[in-house]
């Protein structure tokens, strides 16, 4: 085995690439990890001992499958100069093999996971998309789907040398009704270019995310995106009128109806939301999108117990309901963090738990009012002892913030361990408390924050570094407990590669068998997107 | 051939069977027909001829394939005493044999069509399902899912000798969570049951049909049925949290979660809603339930044009937003049909096109002052021409009953074609004026009404008896004016029996492959309610 550092990351970590062989697979194989500067490169022994034992060992297949690791390249071809005088031929200026535009399309936004992709592809057109993977499947080439490469699982990038598919220039919008409030458009346009567009027409997106920006909607559906609007407006599963996908073959699948009701036959189309890439790439998507609220309001408040916040969002549904359109949380481990990384200050009177609720709807007078007899309830009730209102656009980003900028803080916190969970209501912030005090001193922080109105709990455990031992003690611990309620290991986030042979703890083994039978039918050689989604094993 | 009359319908016409020798099949064929008993038994001659013609010649292909008509019994086995005695052995008191019980359970509710099964099994538990179902694959029986048997399309009743397999035993409520809203109970519950029960904890259920009373959750789910709650609540694939589900091998996936988010591989449960039974029997079933309107108010307007009526919608969706619950309408062809059928009155002025829209609210103040609002703007600008408003039970029921009776007068106006299509809004009723010039005479009326928010038209013609002229002159036109528009020629009532060789007009052959690949996976014998949804050929 030999080891490279490649890169340095932001906070000061090394990006090893140990090239090695294996049995299992092609010759030369690409593994990442992050190890802090501080411990330097480790001894080559070291390594390989970590590759018998964890990745590429035959005699170990339990830590073959286990979480995080990589499996072994399929053996599939690799890009030669014929098939780059292909794609040059198909996409002329749109065939990128630069190392430095390559570099960032390698890596996700956490620089977590890093890919050794040699070849970019930027097709404009459904028939580009087509002709590739008609290409790439005779080929038997691998490919990556991406879009905005905002993904937190590792789904977005390649794992070896898969062909980066970028739907980036694929940001048309093809249509938009304004009658029915449906918008068809290429799978290429950012999320937030399209809020605009809507905007000006006195619509919006029915979702809503952080990563606006950069995301595009194409990779939005195709992983199923949640946000801050489900509760009100429904998953994408509702929202999503019609799809037109490209199969491993190269054969397009035009569903791209925009109508709100067609039952002739099965609904093809909910195969692909939600399906990272791995069975088809959506090149366009048509939306439902409703109306832009005249009033939005925001409350923050504090609740002293688990129960009271409870309580406090069941009388919400009820005093607010048609308007209610966020519930949100974080705990006072979280308002900490960002009092002390991010020097933001607590609009209210310390407490256990806060809450951010927002209104949006059509008279301003008439959310208003509902909003103070809201508040007039739960404060008699004492649900809540302190909180704050905004009605104005500065002030409603102020309190947003402070919801929004918990990740941002959780970074300076340390290295940081994610879980995006759904668990049942009155379960969610008990894994928190468990956790607590389960690690004990191991963590330096456990924190609980995320979508209340939709049973999404996100559970962050910081730690000085990057942390062997404490990974050990979280997980499976956390999936088990997870599994015991019947929750779900991935709420909104996916599998990806990261947590792709963690399916087990939300999905029975029939229904994983059926996932597989049905990958094997549209895709059977396995290129597109390979070792994500799906586990290794079982 | 041999001709039997086997029944005389509530409107007088026979009911035909006709035993004869085929080819292509088992022996004994039933084929059936509804006949004008003033036209009498049709001579033999004319029977055989049509038999040769359209269903069982073999050098007919495309006359086989024809719409309405029935293919060819599949090489099922047929029940044997041995199979008897398993099921007897199996469930004790509710293996039927019993020809009376057994002639409702084959004849569908419009008693439009027949089957002749002699048996029917009433399974309480999800672990009777799948032994019933893995004994039926292994001795290659076929089996008829039945719900509450109130579809419109064929799909819930034998074709010929399959098994029934009726859900209504298993009426079980397995669990309600108050805070979530979420419900999760057997197939078998009666939609109004589960709505009663939810009123009472101030929930109620996302779908409301006009079938509520017997119709039941699995057959509503595996049909994807739409109804009045849809523009509101948004359809069943975003509302439904989890299936249980048994596939025909009898294997049962268990995907009951009760949670609003779950990215952890494929969403599975989709493939079963809407699939109709094809794919596998649904048993359980968990929905997120919206809480109970406190204010209820209708308002019935009148158009003078569709194109008035467009921007009422759209002035409506601005001004009443989150509380707006429904948007129908009927057309004065309507009208008149209830007026001169049922002696209904017309509670406005005279006009061309007739609205009943529906709000629902937490706040009866602020939603009276909403509707008022509104009714001002929509007065002001001539959109409407008159209207009255209901606020209380008995005059909301009233108007309700206006929009609600259509299909009740329209049986009374003779044979009704009934058609149930998805088109862009703005196309809506220019398909009903379209067929109203192409027919000419030969139709005795063509009306149109339906679900304008959701771009959902019943289109219905009526003729004085059964008419094969007629509606040959209707089909395929309808469908091809339909697709033309790239509309749903089955917006909500699925494609069963009767329609299942229509699916070309709205779906693309690539996808009509995908599907039949998907029944050959989970179904590869082809007994989980054959002859349903998909085509016969291509």
């Amino acid at each position: 085995a030999v080891l490279h550092v490649v890169d340095r990351f932001d906070d000061g970590s090394l990006c090893l690439v140990v090239l090695q062989l294996c049995l299992q697979c092609s010759p030369a194989v690409a593994m990442l990890d992050r190890v802090p500067s501080a411990l330097g490169v480790p001894p080559l022994g070291l390594v390989a001992l970590r590759l018998s034992r964890g990745i590429h060992g035959r005699g170990d297949q339990t830590n073959h499958a286990a979480g995080n690791r990589v499996p072994c390249r399929f053996p599939f071809s690799r890009v030669s100069k014929q098939d780059l005088a292909f794609f040059e031929n198909l996409l002329p200026g749109r065939t990128i093999v630069d190392p430095d535009v390559l570099m960032t399309h390698n890596v996700d936004w956490m620089k977590s996971v890093r890919g050794s992709s040699e070849l970019l592809l930027r097709p404009q057109t459904t028939e580009e998309v087509s002709k590739i993977l008609k290409y790439c499947c005779e080929r038997r080439l691998a490919v990556n789907p991406q879009g905005g490469n905002t993904g937190l699982v590792g789904g977005s990038v390649p794992v070896y040398d898969e062909i980066i598919l970028s739907t980036s220039l694929m940001n048309q919008i093809l249509s938009f009704d304004q009658v029915s409030g449906i918008i068809t458009c290429q799978a290429g346009c950012v999320l937030e270019n399209l809020s605009n567009y809507l905007e000006e027409r006195d619509f919006i997106m029915p979702l809503d995310l952080g990563a606006k920006g950069s995301c595009q909607i194409g990779g939005n559906v195709a992983t199923n995106a949640g946000g801050l609007r489900l509760l009100r407006y429904g998953s994408l599963r509702g929202t999503v009128l019609g799809l037109e996908v490209v199969l491993a073959s190269g054969k397009i699948l035009n569903f791209l109806t925009a109508l709100r009701k067609d039952n002739t036959g099965y609904d093809l189309k909910q195969l692909f939301i939600g399906s990272e890439g791995t069975l088809g790439i959506i090149t366009a998507v048509s939306i439902l999108c409703p109306r832009r609220p005249r009033a939005v309001n925001v409350a923050f408040l504090g609740c002293s117990s688990y129960k009271k916040l409870l309580e406090t969002f069941q009388c919400c549904r009820g005093m607010l309901g048609e308007i209610l359109s966020a519930f949100e949380f974080l705990d006072s481990a979280c308002m900490k963090l960002l009092e002390k990384h991010l020097k933001l200050i607590n609009p209210i009177a310390e407490n256990s738990f806060y809450i951010v609720i927002e209104t949006a709807g059509s008279n301003a007078d008439h959310d208003k009012e509902k909003l103070h007899n809201f508040l007039e309830a739960v404060m008699a009730s004492f649900l809540v002892t302190d909180g704050t209102v905004a009605t104005e656009d500065a002030k409603i980003k102020a309190l947003w913030s402070i919801r929004e900028r918990v990740t941002e803080a959780l970074t300076h916190d340390g290295y940081t361990y994610k879980y995006d969970i759904s668990l049942p209501l009155e379960k969610i912030y008990q894994l928190v408390e468990d956790m607590r005090e389960y690690l004990g001193d191991k963590a330096k922080n456990v924190v609980g924050y995320g979508h209340v109105g939709d049973g999404n709990l996100h559970l962050n455990i910081t730690s000085h570094s990057k942390d062997q031992a404490l990974q050990e003690a979280i997980e499976p611990y956390v999936y088990e407990w997870t599994a015991r309620y019947r929750g779900s290991i991935s709420a909104e986030h996916g599998l990806g590669l990261k947590k792709r042979n963690y399916i087990h703890f939300s999905k029975h083994p029939e229904a994983v068998a059926l996932m597989k039978d049905i990958k094997h039918m549209l895709d059977p050689h396995r290129i597109l997107n390979p070792y994500k989604t799906l586990p290794d094993q079982g």
